[in-house]
This record gives structure tokens, sequence and C-alpha cells, in this order.
């Protein structure tokens, strides 16, 4: 999967319109792609909890074991929900003896935003 | 279901934290369903390029009738589109005679994103 950092730029190009004033095609095909993938990666309420919680460690890190308690559901389904954070490029994951430890990414969901205001910017 | 508009304030409160550091429990669960509704809302490639559209057609509104072209979409199929991003906040809907004209709302995107940035930062 495009991790968000690889998001390519929308072109700074005005958008052709029809006569009726609308744009005669929407923004680059791979960015819209791209912003989906994420978005949909955000689009889950445990999703948005497990971001936050990992966001307010001390350490700016958890491990997985601390991460099954908050939000009340097994090990697995966590682990589910925390690939696709780190497949959009939300977190990272490093891997520690028995357990993974997550990160958020720095200034990824900044880009993101980034990426959706040039996206809507085309005039 | 839930405009932006409404979506709760997170707790300014620092949330508790077990002795590894992590906190015990994640954001509001109201926050965090209205954000994951919202970017559920965005997580499809055709909706990015219809709040695109939208938001860069002359008039400030594009009708349902100029929406089908760029996208390569039956009416129907876009209006589905359309309704979802209208019941996420995102865009409104005003019936003219035969045809639904739609717009961005303004600061909608702007309020989620500052919701998002709240629930991350809960330190």
């Amino acid at each position: 999967m495009t991790s968000t950092a690889e998001l390519p730029l929308a072109s700074p190009a005005p958008a052709a319109v029809c006569d009726c004033g609308v744009p005669t095609q929407g923004a680059d095909p791979g960015v819209a792609r791209s912003l989906a993938q994420t978005f949909k990666a955000l689009g889950d309420p445990t999703r948005v909890q497990l971001l936050s919680i990992v966001a307010a460690a001390d350490a700016g890190e958890a491990c997985v074991c601390d991460l099954t308690g908050p939000v009340g559901l097994a090990q697995a389904t966590v682990s589910h929900h925390l690939k696709i954070l780190v497949d959009a490029g939300l977190l990272t994951r490093e891997q520690r003896g028995r357990w993974s430890y997550y990160s958020v990414v720095d200034g990824a969901l900044g880009e993101v935003f980034d990426s959706l205001v040039r996206v809507l910017d085309r005039r």
C-alpha cells in the first residue's frame, strides 16, 4: 500500500470546466486513491481510539499488549486494526522480542490534510 | 447521522495512564464515532473526486447532472455517493426543480481535522 509520504502532488493547473462551470474531471486519480485509502483507515472508531491512545502514550510509543485493555478487544483484532493504520502510513511498528511497539508517524496527518486541501483548491 | 458541526469537544483532561505509560482509555467514544463516520465518507476515491469537483465549480455549487460525466458513473450511483457526503456534513444539497445542487460546507473539513488533532493531543 502507498504511505501518505508518497502521495503525488495534485496538479497546480486549474481544472477545465464545462459551460455549466463544473470541472470536466476530478483530482489526479492516484491522489484520490491515496487519500481515500488513508481516510478509510481512519473510518473506524476503534482505529481512531488506537491512534489516540498511541499518540498520548508517555514514551511516544505503545506496546500492543497495553492496547487491548483500553479498547476492550482481543489482541488479534487490535493487531489487525493497527496493521491498517501502519499500511496507511499513520503508525510505525517495531518488533522488540515478543511484542510489537507502535508510534504515530510525525506529520503524517498534516500531509494528508495538506493533500486534501490541494485537491479541494483546483480553481 | 451526526454532522461534523455537532461533534462534541474532546475532554481537555489528560488521559489516565497505566504504569507502562499508555492511557487506560481512548478518546471520548462519541467523538471517535463522529470522526470515524466522516473519515469513512471520505474513504472512497469517487467521493474524494466528487468533493474535489464540487469544490472547484465556478458557482460554488454543482448540479448532479454535471457530476456523472467527470466520474463516469450512473446518476443513481453518483447520488448515493453524494448522499454519504451530505450525511457526513461535508456537502449541502438543494433541490431546485428537477435537479439537486451540491455545495461544499465551508469549514467542515477544518473542524474535522481540529477535532482529530484534539483527540491526538490528550497528554
